[in-house]
């Protein structure tokens, strides 16, 4: 418990604000950096009522059955709204919540979307020096977060219910694209139509160039391609048959260097992000941007002004 | 003649990169403004092979018959390498291009993607103000050019061979849910593969929510659902189906008023665009950050600096 409460310390200096509590945090996390990396980082998500919650509950405690210790961090954007995770965590995994090889932490509750998704990149690494070795990042598909979650992990799985054709749930635009494994959740409840939804998204997945690039577009086996795979309690294809997709998964990615790679291009990437988030933000601060932006873009909404000469006579003002 | 040496001009001095052109350019595009946006914009994709400068060809010199005049630019990033379209425009459309109420320009050949779509939405106004009320966006699809041509266009075609299933030609991730309209070409060549590949194009579509927001799923005839056509030149279904196709998603667009915010939203964004590029390219030629962003860079993707840690730093270094 002593670790317990030492991990929610550092996550709460890290999410704070405060400038001083921000260097503190960043000495944290660069002290912390060696001891970070060696978990797999499996991204979860899926429309309310997919099953989410139980779906982590039953794999975290099936994988601490393994020997794991599992975190779950969560990116709810609306929970920057509410003020506070709409999720109730803790009571949606009642027996995972209290185990103490588990470690559960809601959203961030204030800021952007990128703000957020920094606390979440930045409470994965405690969760990581403190040994969880396994960390599932869950989001309930508000805005981008499936993107944001996509970014930070190694695996991103998007959860899906039976229902196929057009009674299918509809799914965000650019989210299947994100999928390394769709799991129709609750296969049992209509097997039929879980067979023809796992067909039907199976065959999309590979119309829609999502096997990789072009040259990788006959079938390789050194190369993951994304799966759809049912789960099902009925017929004991539950969290067992998942982690054996994801062990294949990871074992895939490591041996052919696409985790690596992934992690590296997820920093690069993470680190562009910031810059620009800071620069932007500055952009915006900036006294003489301020007085001007909003006419400037009335003007280029209202057709009178070209917007690339609107970009053009703000960045002149920002000096 | 003499306004077609008007417009060449006009798009060559908004193509220099000197500062006093700049001036001049930003100039006229404010006062061509008020005669721009009467056009339709219209965007056409595919990769090499599939038909785009034959059926763009076919097209144009249809749509100069119903009386329309015809403008056909190109974004190919690859020119911007070769130092020179590689597409060589105007010898591929020969009928066209020599037609007195056709212009065809080819890609601007130097800059990042993001310049060579500037000039090309830049040049897209020079011809809306000349009168041409057709403007055809085209693009062979190298990089993330698909989303640029999108991104300046009030429909996005993407034009397709009618092999099904795992023959069909790799699409890029990302780019079918671009495609307000998929037109399957030379569908006589294989009319049983063309029926089975349209089949299975609306399906994915479908299943990939590319109906837009969740609550339009149910089908609502005031929206654009993204369809799938097949042209056949030996079934008299050519161009005339295709432009049916496109009247029919401009009078929808227009009167349930997606056409306007598209356009209001393109202009946001691409002024957006705009200026980060220019924050980003101000910050990499900062001397401190030039200084550092290497050393800082590959401590990240060696992992001994955090990514977040890594922009502060850098951040603080620009000023």
């Amino acid at each position: 418990m002593a670790q317990r409460r030492a991990m929610a310390k550092a996550i709460t200096l890290l999410e704070s604000t405060r400038a001083d509590h921000r260097a503190l945090g960043d000495e944290l996390l660069t002290a912390l950096l060696p001891h970070t990396g060696q978990s797999f980082r499996l991204g979860i998500s899926g429309v309310p009522g997919v099953g989410k919650s139980t779906f982590i509950e039953s794999l975290g405690l099936y994988l601490i059955g393994l020997g794991h210790r599992v975190a779950v961090l969560t990116i709810d954007p609306s929970s920057t709204v509410s003020g506070g995770s709409i999720l109730g965590d803790k009571t949606r995994m009642e027996h995972l919540s209290v185990h103490e090889r588990a470690y559960i932490r809601p959203s961030p509750s204030s800021g952007t979307l990128g703000g957020v998704a920094e606390k979440t990149r930045e409470a994965m690494l405690v969760c990581e020096a403190a040994g969880y070795d396994v960390v599932i990042v869950e989001t309930v598909g508000v805005g981008q977060s499936e993107t944001a979650v996509a970014n930070m992990t190694d695996m991103f799985v998007l959860l899906q219910l039976p229902n196929a054709g057009d009674d299918l749930q509809a799914i965000k635009k650019g989210v299947m694209e994100l999928a390394d494994l769709v799991v129709i959740n609750k296969a049992d409840l209509d097997p039929d139509a879980a067979t023809r939804a796992r067909a039907q998204i199976t065959s999309s997945l590979r119309l829609l160039g999502l096997h990789g690039h072009p040259e990788h577009a006959h079938h390789d086996e050194s190369i993951w391609h994304p799966q759809v795979i049912q789960i099902s309690a009925l017929h004991k294809q539950g969290v067992d048959h998942f982690w054996d997709a994801v062990t294949q998964f990871r074992g895939l990615q490591t041996a052919n260097g696409h985790l690596a790679a992934r992690r590296q291009g997820q920093a690069r990437a993470w680190m562009w992000e910031r810059i620009e988030a800071g620069l932007k933000q500055r952009f915006r601060d900036h006294p003489a941007v301020r007085a001007q932006l909003d006419a400037v873009t009335q003007a280029v909404l209202a057709g009178t002004l070209p917007a690339s000469t609107a970009a053009r006579q703000l960045l002149e003002l920002f000096d």
